[in-house]
């Protein structure tokens, strides 16, 4: 064996932490260089996260979206992948840290992501679920379907309405994408599914954002006109509506107000991955590293940051938390390792920003593409193509296609599968309720 | 509501109980007549269970496999559906009793199926892992790529091979398609996924089958070149090689070798759903329910008995616990019911036997179809039309249709993601192994 997951070959040894859009971007730099690289993952798989409210909302199953990593790094032989959660990194003895031994390096990228960000509330933790990864969607998809099993069998209205009741707290791109396809799924799918429910009158899909407006980052028009359809696919939006605490199946509200929902999602922010803390003196907001413009850290040269987890600014505002920032500088990590590795001067990072899309329901969007706005049918088939375009591996790219066409077709999303035991509140929940009023047929 | 999903119509209500093949060929043949249907199963989906092992060996994602129960009964409207564990029957008071409220029924149609038979051995139940329902698919794939995983991080050669052997116990047609795809997997996937492991030599599929031969029920002819094909393929076949016990990665054979495996797959037997019991004064082979040759209980002529649960001969042996028997027996079930409510005099069952398949790996299969036997390409183009026409939904034969092209082309199943927390004996393997000897990089 030719490379670093065997022996040692003398070649340099870059460890990349991470195999999402940053990691595997460093990843493909690094192919067919005169280096050894080792991905390391907790997962053995890529996941498409722009895709996965659509996982949570029966519209595509985890495999569409999801691409082994030793697949996708196949053709690179100098390029090996173990997958192992790494808990920490030892700057000074240049060592990944992981459950299952340490990984000497002499570069290291570090692009482990971003987590689900509670804002320090063990209690919203407790009783909410998160949509960060692909177990997290299959496990929110058949929490929601459980309930409104279980709402069948219940009597009490009020028990009933809370059973089909969807929180979706957040609304950001994540929050809106999936509530817009949480209230198509209400709208032309469960009134089939559920005869025995008055789906139309008894389910509700809210969404919760504490801000003034949907979207932050998009432009006023757009944001407008994401509520606008939201609120026509009946979704209903609650703005300036901070969440305060949430219990078992309620979420309290800043004013006090409460309100009773069996399935709350909690998509209300992230926050750069644990990795990050101990690797700069002071950490930026949402505990991003702060990096050069060259994304190495600042004591440490032969470390580069890319992704969720470094801060760096652009005109004066920070680079966002999305995809296409952690694409462009996952490519100029592994450029500039490969440069240190020659002696040659380093890239600076410089964000392309190419623009914002968010999809809401059936031939709904809005996209901003600098300095264009669109809204509907057109920044719909915008977000379709840019999507399917950016979606690693072709087979993915055929089955989301199938998946798209037949439920664009006929209104049947065919993932509606229970899958996963309930957890959490969800099992609570579902007991007190059988606990209460079985419908006595 | 028109129906016993809600209030009460007046109608004779059916209780229907088990969503696989001989329920739903049950509740087709009462959709649309005169009375009340309720189908009740643990699931929200009925599972096409003949291509479970595909989605043990990644070859398809679980969601071409199965369907939602509700989607399938969308246009009965005098069917509904109710997700319920069913513990029981109380025959004399003529009520399904669930984990949620019990159903009173006039009519009863039983086809709950069957388990994994472990013949009265709970080490083996405690340390291998079963393949009969769609987690146990995901579970089986999960297990299997996290020991190749842990493989990588080992420098012991026996405790490398250890995880990477799998032993598949049962010579049945689910043993041998599963271990034929799993050796298929060996061959052409695992080499180019795992470049750090000698994947040729140390991964081994061995087949245990208690008896002389593979395929039981087939002709000789077919089962020779069942072996014959397995051999090729690479699996170890070990015929009159009864096991006695497993423990904790290890298999226990008869005559008191053992072998060391990771991932140990029990498909050597079924037994009827325990929902049998009590059904009948004694219970024939395999705990299933005698019944009279209109599928009706002896003591209770209201119940039907359709599927693996039930027991008729036919020209003096037993009717197989087979998909096409299941299909049959619920059809003919659904059909007395329907000729009960109207006084008409009831249909005896006939088993129309058209014959087995057994697909082993790309282009290799065994079929008989009396009086004509085929083998290799022939029988596995049989084999593909067969399944495909048999599988419940267009849409779930485009998404198999698409993985089979795709992986016949390339090479390539895309389904190999751990997507299962490990459990039972992965768990400690995987932590005896890391504890052990985790490769220094």
């Amino acid at each position: 064996m030719g490379h670093w997951r065997g022996g040692s070959t003398g070649r340099p040894r870059v460890a990349v932490v991470g195999a999402g859009f940053a990691g595997l971007a460093a990843a493909r730099k690094l192919a067919r260089q005169p280096v050894d690289v080792l991905v390391l993952d907790k997962h053995n798989y890529h996941t498409f996260l722009p895709l996965l409210y659509q996982v949570a909302s029966a519209g595509l199953e985890p495999e569409a979206i999801a691409k082994p990593v030793r697949s996708i790094l196949r053709r690179a032989p100098n390029v090996g992948f173990r997958m192992a959660e790494v808990t920490g990194v030892d700057l000074s003895g240049r060592r990944v840290l992981t459950e299952t031994g340490h990984i000497p390096y002499d570069y290291l990228v570090l692009a482990a992501g971003s987590a689900t960000n509670y804002f320090g509330s063990p209690e919203i933790e407790a009783h909410s679920l998160p949509l960060k990864e692909l177990t997290d969607a299959t496990i929110l998809r058949s929490h929601a379907l459980s309930m409104l099993e279980t709402a069948a069998l219940v009597d009490d209205r009020e028990q009933r309405k809370k059973l089909m009741t969807i929180v979706v707290v957040g609304g950001g791109a994540t929050g809106v994408e999936l509530a817009g396809s949480l209230a198509e799924l209400k709208r032309h799918v469960l009134p089939d599914d559920y005869p025995e429910l008055d789906i139309e009158s008894e389910a509700r899909v809210i969404m919760l954002e504490a801000l003034e407006n949907l979207l932050p980052g998009f432009p006023p028009r757009l944001q407008k006109e994401a509520l606008r359809q939201l609120q026509r696919l009946g979704v209903e939006v609650r703005l300036s509506s901070p969440v305060e605490s949430a219990e078992d199946g309620i979420v309290r509200l800043g004013d006090g107000t409460t309100i009773q929902a069996a399935t709350i999602v909690w998509v209300a922010g992230v926050k750069a991955s644990l990795l990050s803390e101990g690797l700069s003196e002071e950490l930026a907001r949402g505990g991003r590293v702060p990096v050069r413009r060259t994304l190495q850290l600042e004591s440490h040269p032969e470390v580069w940051v890319a992704g969720d987890m470094a801060y760096l600014e652009e005109k004066g505002r920070p680079i966002p938390m999305v995809a296409p920032a952690a694409i462009q500088q996952g490519a100029v990590a592994g450029e500039n390792v490969i440069r240190a590795v020659q002696g040659l001067p380093l890239r600076e990072f410089r964000y392309s920003d190419r623009g914002s899309l968010a999809t809401i329901g059936r031939q709904r969007a809005v996209a901003h593409v600098p300095p264009l706005q669109f809204t509907g049918l057109l920044a719909w088939v915008v977000w379709l193509v840019v999507h399917l375009f950016w979606l690693v591996g072709f087979r993915n790219r055929v089955l989301v296609l199938v998946n798209w066409a037949w439920n664009y077709i006929l209104y049947e999303p065919g993932s509606r599968l229970i899958t996963r035991p309930l957890r959490r509140q969800g099992r609570e929940v579902r007991e007190e309720a059988v606990g209460r009023g079985v419908a006595k047929p």
